[in-house]
């Protein structure tokens, strides 16, 4: 454990429970049978002004009398005395409480300031606490419970739950006893006045006896420290993660088409996919990928076999196995020469192998036998009813002993209920992951190859460019006022420095300046209304193309200006920008805004007008590393037609694809850089780069 | 019951079981064990050749010497015996057989002709039959039951559940049990030789007993007749299918965008919304929303107010939700009051109401009761884990009154396992749904908001324009070639005769002549390669826009024409066709293409090159219902900018409609049409139309 003030949370030498009750209706009480009767091994003490005895020892009036061994204590008593308790405790010498009491900052202003007093008596005394307002933890190896929740306690197991709610651990704690899981620890972090999520990622990945990590999230303390953490601790272990509140933080005010599209959930998206957490949409859904994981082997493929005893079980099968993004294996000439040795002729050994209701327990286990030697099956599914003429016990018990030789994964549906019990309780004595159906059991399978693509992805690096200037984006930034809009010439000169190529825009403040200018630049030219109050210059009518003449560009100064007035009459007009007009290529958006979680959050997709009607958008954390990248350019028409598509033709992807992870990049040097957008970067055909036709930034206010 | 000859399944006086055994490994033994234990009231025999006794009763050595009353026969024979014994059971005057046998089709072509000269001979003999290759029918309240599942046999319930497969009965006959739901019917529909799924909705949506109609289907032996029975039985009951088999058929190989793109799956989703089933993705889905729609009267809209005793569920919950398409429920001052009078004040009153843990079971009762009084709140959740305080069972049964004297529905999360299992059984004995986590039900109650609407709209009637010109349309198809490409002209004038704005195309087969016929339409005009076997024409370079002078349209006619040639050179070129060239608006698609199940199958979306790879489109069932237009129209972003997006004019989105239900009329009137599709529809500004630029249609081989 790399933090040493946690180690009494996770190996206390004794434990004082202070606000411990000898009437069973208190909570108090619940908490001390808890800690007595789960095993623990360190010493136990009860402390209560009142005094008295609870399982047949003293109870201490103040944490001050209790005796050593002690270095954690648990605080359940009313919120008002909880800091003078935690003082107490720091003159005891503990450095470590976890504050199950409530009625702080869930309750208002009041208990918010007395949740803060907390903190701060608690860092005056060099303590560390979890709470206040939790559950508490437990540990169901070491073994140690200091929750409170109705008995009996966690099944023990190799999953552990770290949850910002503690009603969900309390749903939980009671619902994995039913689905034949079991937790290696539980930890209820309440209102993390001190104690966050993030802290806990290291040690618990660390527990020998955790082998999944599974955490139900409201939110992050410090996104990005979050994702540094969580990579780190899947690297070890697999991190699966329900965050909850999706929608609440719905659209930011934001001045570019990044801004408005980028909601809080796609950058949890984001972060989850490059800190390598595998997100689960339901509660179920997290603790059935969790069975799997903690389990078996990861896949080294996505081929997966299918073995049954009817059609309709291996047809559904296949469609979830689809939907998973999955295949179904093509089996060997030799596999299918054995499956035909050992089923009746009417089987059906196209996978899905249908074997036929008379399938007895020998059959399983000779086709998975055949399956599992087949280098072109990674995975596999046994799928069953109890069989009509045989017990369902007696299917598990035949292949139990294949399963665990394997170094594929295997996962059981087995559909049905009572006649499937005996089999149930067999694969979970052998720990193999079974489900009721089939659509589970792919579900699980799905979570298993995402789990091995993604470990395969934590080795990369960010990407990023080397030959940038640095120091001269510093110096326009530092040019620029806060809370602004970026001037349109530092935002392309910011480009510019980080290495994309820009159309140089030149500002004409007259007819005849525009003429001018435009002469110089070469025709056809681009003129764009100038006024740092128009961001959006398409829909004011201020923008006109493909001006081939001297005569063009004078109508069209006049014209641009009169209607951008008209639309937008109270805003600053300075003049018209003139641009050379690029030849045909793609249009593509790319852009950052910063997440208030996250930080840089950088979006590519589809431009122009409609971005924010077509949606044709993918989000990455900045910067970028190579796995975003290509989820970014092949989760989008916009990236996979760059590649060319019928009579469009194929244009520069490797240029549209650096312009990207450049402009992120920046966006992650310099955090004052509240967003910066790049609509449309006009991608040209191969060999001719990709080119900021137009760019929008701001200064964080 | 308006088919009279499927009576005797349904309301047997008596059964006959052939193929009964007293060896308890044989399925016969079952079988007979089952349906002489479930309690069925009429009379039963028992037939095998080798005769003896069977639970007392005397084993006949045929059928024809089965005494009265019996009127349903139950075939458990070797295959090869089946047709004779069909044969028999027509000699002693039975008219309805289910044959449970199989080695049938399923196990090839013997098979195949051994299950023909079954129905060959079922038909000389007015019987009809279920199966064969079927596990059996099942009543539990009559009671009847003639499957050979291990027993013990369905729980008693509103539930109706019809499957092709046997597998998935055994499965849910057992997991049922295990769910707290019970089975009205169950019918193993087998091979369907003769009855297939759609003859069986009206008897089965018909029976009192029955509340809720599940399918487990694997495909349609006539989709058309499925929409229409299951639209009828869905006027009377709720109807939830799972189809499997969504990917098995792929894309077909298709002349038109609409024909790649209408893959088998979404022409079964767009014949579920029109018949008004409910499409489940998974077996549970189908039958958690089941135990809802069993139970719950239907919301009046689409408000959830959540009433739960922590954070957490509540947040859970609320995203559940919104992911459903529903809405958290305003709550009005008078509720808020109560609430606020009811609760500690600490406690959240903002929905999702937060009791606190503290709430105690007559918080759970008024709270609920102040909650569905608000007019503003159309369905209530409840969330709880076991209180901490109380045991479930007590808030269990302080909420069932309430729940059942409301006329809004209320479903409830009972998080854990042991420790909510009384509140479980409680709820469950008061039919009151109750799930594991807010996910599930929140699915239930989406499931009842959508049962809502679709209700509501199984009154609607399909659009038709009556000024259509049927006539001229019959005409124009009796001159076109089978299995050909429609010719332009031909497909123009088609759409001309059912209302629809085409451009005249007029043929040059000379430069000199292009020429002369665009002075005659008046430029601008475009020029189109004229080739019956290039359909794609802008992927050969194929068509030249906007050609201001007859200089333009020369230089076009021979670069078409050479850029055909060198694309496609073994196509034959018939010349160019001149055509004006229409103000902007915006393009859309619309096509319709023939589904093997459903017939013609309308699409509607974003057109163009891209359209494949965009894929905004949307499908729905011809001809097309005001349901299907809207949710085309909405479900696209073709659609939803009809009405202007930003700097995008809004155009005339009634014209685009017109001319989509058009063309599905079009298409539904004229079988012989395999595929039509307009890309683009141009849709002008508002008033001034859509007119159909370019058309591609196919007739049937």
């Amino acid at each position: 454990m790399s933090d040493p003030s946690l180690v009494p949370f996770f190996r206390p030498t004794g434990v004082a429970i202070i606000g411990a009750s000898h009437d069973p209706n208190k909570l108090g009480y619940g908490l001390a049978y808890n800690l007595v009767s789960c095993g623990y091994s360190g010493a136990v003490h009860y402390v209560n002004p009142r005094g008295g005895k609870l399982f047949g020892q003293l109870i201490y009036p103040s944490i001050k009398d209790v005796p050593d061994p002690v270095d954690l204590a648990v605080i359940l008593t009313p919120p008002a005395t909880v800091p003078q308790t935690l003082a107490d405790c720091g003159e005891r010498g503990i450095r470590a409480a976890i504050v199950s009491s409530g009625g702080f900052r869930e309750t208002g202003p009041e208990g918010a300031a007395l949740e803060a007093e907390c903190l701060r008596i608690a860092r005056q005394n060099g303590i560390r606490f979890i709470g206040p307002n939790c559950v508490g933890i437990a540990d169901t190896h070491l073994p140690l419970d200091t929750t409170f929740l109705p008995p009996p306690g966690a099944p023990k197991g190799e999953i552990a739950f770290i949850s910002h709610s503690g009603a969900i651990c309390a749903a939980v704690n009671d619902w994995m006893r039913g689905q034949g899981i079991g937790l290696s620890s539980l930890i209820s972090l309440g209102n993390q006045a001190d104690i966050h999520e993030m802290d806990m990622l290291e040690p618990v990945s660390a527990d020998p006896h955790t082998r999944v990590l599974t955490l139900y999230l409201e939110g992050f303390s410090s996104g990005r420290q979050f994702v540094e953490r969580a990579r780190e601790a899947a690297v070890r272990k697999p991190v699966i993660a329900l965050k909850v509140g999706r929608f609440e933080s719905g659209k930011r005010a934001a001045a570019s088409h990044t801004g408005a599209l980028a909601g809080a959930d796609s950058a949890v998206d984001a972060a989850f996919l490059q800190a390598g957490v595998l997100r689960a949409a339901t509660t179920e859904e997290m603790f059935q990928w969790a069975r799997a994981l903690a389990w078996c082997p990861l896949p080294r493929g996505k081929n997966v076999a299918v073995l049954t005893n009817a059609g309709g079980p291996g047809v559904t099968a296949s469609d979830a196995l689809e939907l998973e993004g999955l295949r179904m294996a093509n089996l060997s000439g030799r596999t299918l020469e054995k499956l035909g040795s050992i089923l009746p002729p009417a089987a059906s050994l196209h996978n899905p192998i249908d074997m036929l209701a008379s399938a007895n327990p020998e059959h399983y286990a000779s086709c998975l036998t055949a399956l599992l030697a087949d280098p072109g099956v990674d995975m596999v599914m046994i799928i069953f009813p109890a069989p009509p003429m045989f017990s369902a016990g007696a299917v598990a018990r035949a292949t139990i002993p294949i399963i665990q030789a394997a170094d594929k994964p295997v996962v059981v549906a087995l559909m049905g209920d009572k006649l499937v019990q005996e089999a149930a309780e067999h694969y979970r004595a052998a720990r193999v992951p079974e489900y009721r159906f089939a659509e589970g059991a792919a579900s699980a399978l799905g979570a298993l190859s995402r789990r091995a693509e993604s470990l395969a992805r934590l080795a990369d690096r960010p990407l990023r460019c080397e030959d940038v200037d640095r120091e001269k984006a510093a110096r326009i930034l530092a040019g620029c006022p806060a809370g602004a809009g970026l001037d349109p010439d530092a935002a392309l000169e910011l480009l510019e420095a980080y290495g994309i190529r820009t159309l140089r825009l030149r500002l004409a403040t007259s007819r005849e300046e525009a003429v001018r200018i435009a002469g110089e630049l070469g025709y056809p030219v681009v003129l764009k209304v100038a006024s740092p109050e128009i961001s959006h210059k398409s829909d004011v009518g201020g923008v006109a193309l493909d001006l081939p003449d001297p005569e063009a560009v004078g109508e069209a100064y006049d014209g641009v200006l009169a209607r951008a007035r008209a639309a937008r009459p109270e805003a600053r007009l300075e003049g018209v920008h003139v641009q050379r007009m690029l030849p045909a290529g793609q249009d593509v958006i790319a852009g950052v805004v910063r997440d208030p979680s996250f930080g840089p959050v950088a979006m590519f997709g589809s431009g122009g007008v409609e971005v924010e009607g077509l949606k044709d958008v993918a989000f990455g954390l900045a910067p970028l590393y190579p796995a975003d990248l290509a989820r970014m350019l092949g989760g989008t028409w916009a990236g996979r037609k760059l590649k060319g598509y019928r009579s469009i033709p194929a244009v520069d992807e490797a240029a549209a694809q650096d312009a990207l992870v450049r402009m992120a990049q920046l966006a992650a040097d310099f955090p004052q850089l509240a967003e910066i957008e790049i609509n449309p970067l006009r991608v040209l055909p191969v060999g001719q780069g990709a080119w900021a036709v137009d760019v929008r930034g701001k200064i964080s206010g």
